[in-house]
């Protein structure tokens, strides 16, 4: 709470780092790579699990838990794929610990090692798999919709909070189906839920598309993406999906009987999003007094400060706002959804009548967290009749009469939602370019998002990523499709993509 | 669903796992020691969670989430507490995979040894205290409510699907007091939040209480436990909170500042629950049919299973239990809880129209399942306006008029609930015995709880383990403390206390 933010336009990646620290959300661990997700990081990341996991449930899908450890053994089909692998992930040799005989403290038990080592998951579609082989026989037993919500680990070796750190949370979805059309259905059903997630709760605004071949999943058909510009300019992958034809199946022998009674692959997709969601939500809607939360995932939507000197005056504050209370119980906060129609949500109201602290402090702190509404309120606002009302999102305050209060909060929730999706959407279209010539190009990926016209060929991406350090982040769905010429090979295109650079 | 179950008097515990497979509950995955929860018990185990999860934080605790991973130093301190220390865990000792030179396949990389051995947590408290360390400075940073959902690993060398298994899913509390009298009362707090969620939500009598000091957790002031009875009549141990004074604190070196501006240890408890909780439910309630669920947790409520020879009539049959399905969404199965007061679950309909299987099969599944209600309905009920409904707990069936039966699904669903508590409280009674020789505890000791005197030596306890194989459950709040004679030993006794055979 001392500390500073770093201010955005000086430096953008420690001010993160500040955010992440002063807001209390978490921090690194004893093991290094490791973190520890504080209470009010890990309210958010369980609001984000309900919401998500009901609009699942919506469509049709089941949750399930598959072993931590995949046997080392599972991973030579990937090793065979991949020029050169290496997988960076965490080994477990031995299944014991003892104390030393000579007094050298505790040591792994030599006489407890494992015949095979286990991996702890990087990702689980080599254990899912291996049972789904057992569980698939028939077109009957398809489509299979299982979800996993499960701790992966990858060993990065240079972490930073949520965006990369070896140990995150995440939901792997594995499907299955029985012909091709239904897999990709399926893998665009789940953009759409995706999106519609991250429009109506996270407030943020996106580019959906497709992925060049170049950028897709090695093992995919077809990789799905949306792709939201952070305030750095930069475009951030934080989703995909995947139309995974039968290569899974065919990596992991899956067969079934078809409706003609002949011996068919198996069609599968496979998508995710990990606690980086969060990282996604620092980036997008925070300001330099640090966090602004969209009430639709918010820990907490309204504090009120009583402002008393005495404790016979906070006594009568709170009993002045005990109705206000009582009717933000009776009522909830909803939010429109596609996927979810209206999805209800409990108004959270926190009242910190700590009185160790100063109600400046408490304002600062309340500020830097991200909480949409503040109230304030002391013996002479009392008197009026009235209390003063924040709110994060445009720092703005107003005196708003006690009896109108209830009305007033419901109606700045909602509006605090809208609105900042409204300005993320502004901000994004506002850098948001095209250009035509290699020139246009180059100045105008340095500020935001750019499409362009493309050749359809890696070599002319791998140039750009080269000389301008950007990609293709996707092949947008909304947006006009129609010919044109590419600005760096000069040749005939069939679209325009958007290229930027990325985290 | 082809195999028989065993009969409960045959073969308690191949029964056992004949239900687990049988009811597609869960399987033995290709990482041996690992288990797959399928989707129907993981259901289960999420119904589990969330009404917990509301409990705990409805009594002002938070969640938050630490790592998987614990340094082998950190064990040291617990190392040389315990004679003959071996702890059977997973043990990292490397972070990196890739492919051998010689063509032998994927090898561990000999280059990528982890300077200190990670452990998989077998349980978190080491980690979270280091965390404390920092956390923790003063009298206002207390109390500290945390709690954490997560997969724990112990190499267990006999596993059983849920009983025992190496990884396993749990909720871990540790909370850190300013004085012993908060910690004892938070222990006691917290028996007394899981008796609510047994006897309301799982249905199950048992009987609270403390553990004699011999029993308690090593690190434990005080250990409070509850004890139900299984069908066979051992006692499980599913669940204890403990009170530990300040030995974690001393152990971890964790100080606070007091109100009197003086340097203390800090007081703590934890506790916390695992998918044994499942093992319990299904040992407490099934029947030779199969599973029997309380409504509370069931993943389904009620099956219709429309009985109809065309498409037509199946239509036909549907539409006639539309509005039904229409009353039952606009409504809620209400449990009333002491902690949680009333919590609302909606309805759980399933309409099974697959006409693949026949209605015989769909029958006997949805017992094998223990779905609470099902109803069934041809064109001849139709015609006369009613339909076949069926009480899984009871197994009776009855004619209902159309225009009855959301009523009566109601009405059947919370006799459900309170029956099956019943049942376990009376068959819980009828095998409560008292003893007052030697002879009597050993002969009741095979055939129930016993309450007996004792004299308060470990001795005494020892000597029944050793001859009759059973212990001391607890010395049950619940039960009149009148001095006696120790059948035993005849020693003075200041109490009676539970005896019984356990898992």
């Amino acid at each position: 709470m001392a500390t500073k933010l770093t201010p955005r336009a000086e430096d953008y990646s420690q001010r993160y780092n500040d955010l992440v620290k002063n807001a209390d959300l978490a921090e690194n661990s004893s093991v290094r790579w490791c973190m520890v997700i504080k209470p009010y990081w890990y309210a958010i990341w369980e609001n984000i699990r309900d919401v998500l996991d009901a609009m699942f449930k919506a469509t049709g899908h089941q949750n399930a838990y598959f072993p931590l450890f995949i046997p080392k053994s599972f991973f030579s089909k990937e090793a065979s794929h991949v020029e050169g692998f290496a997988k960076e992930c965490a080994v477990v040799t031995h299944y014991r610990l003892k104390n030393g005989e000579n007094g050298e403290g505790i040591i792994v038990d030599p006489d407890a090692k494992l015949e095979e080592e286990l991996i702890v998951r990087p990702t689980s579609e080599t254990i899912i798999w291996d049972s789904y082989r057992n569980w698939i026989k028939s077109h009957r037993d398809l489509p299979l919709l299982i979800n996993q919500w499960a701790n992966v680990v990858r060993w990065e070796m240079r972490t930073r909070l949520f965006l990369r750190s070896a140990e995150f949370l995440w939901q792997e979805w594995h499907t299955a189906h029985a012909t091709a059309e239904e897999a990709d259905e399926e893998a665009r059903r789940m953009l759409n839920v995706y999106s519609d997630f991250v429009r109506n709760f996270m407030a943020i605004f996106h580019y959906k598309g497709e992925k060049p071949e170049h950028e897709k999943f090695a093992w995919a058909v077809k990789t799905y993406t949306f792709e939201p510009m952070m305030q750095d300019f930069k475009a951030l992958q934080a989703w995909t999906s995947h139309n995974l034809g039968q290569n899974f199946a065919k990596a992991f022998d899956v067969k079934f009987t078809n409706k003609n009674n002949e011996l068919e692959y198996v069609y599968a997709t496979s998508w995710g999003v990990s606690t980086r969601l969060m990282w996604w939500l620092i980036m997008s809607h925070s300001d330099d007094n640090g966090l602004v939360l969209p009430p639709a995932l918010a820990p907490i939507h309204v504090v009120i400060i009583p402002i008393a000197k005495t404790e016979e005056d906070q006594k009568e504050i709170l009993n002045a706002l005990a109705p206000t209370l009582d009717e933000l119980k009776k009522s909830k906060l909803t939010i429109n959804s596609e996927f979810l129609w209206e999805y209800n949500i409990p108004y959270k109201v926190k009242i910190d009548d700590d009185n160790q602290k100063t109600p400046g402090w408490k304002f600062n702190e309340r500020e830097l967290k991200g909480v949409p509404v503040r109230i304030a309120i002391g013996k002479r606002d009392l008197d009026q009749g009235q209390v003063e009302i924040f709110r994060r999102d445009t720092m703005e305050k107003q005196f708003v009469k006690l009896e109108d209060l209830t009305n007033e909060i419901k109606k700045i929730l909602k509006e605090i939602q809208e609105n900042l999706y409204i300005k993320h959407m502004n901000f994004t279209k506002e850098h948001t370019y095209t250009a035509d010539t290699y020139e246009e190009l180059k100045e105008k990926v340095e500020k935001g998002f750019v499409l362009a016209h493309w050749d359809w060929t890696k070599e002319t991406a791998m140039k750009v990523q080269d000389e301008l350090k950007a990609t293709i982040r996707c092949l947008p769905f909304d947006w006009e499709i129609k010919e044109g010429i590419d600005p760096v090979s000069w040749k005939p295109s069939a679209r325009r993509v958007i290229y930027a650079k990325s985290y």
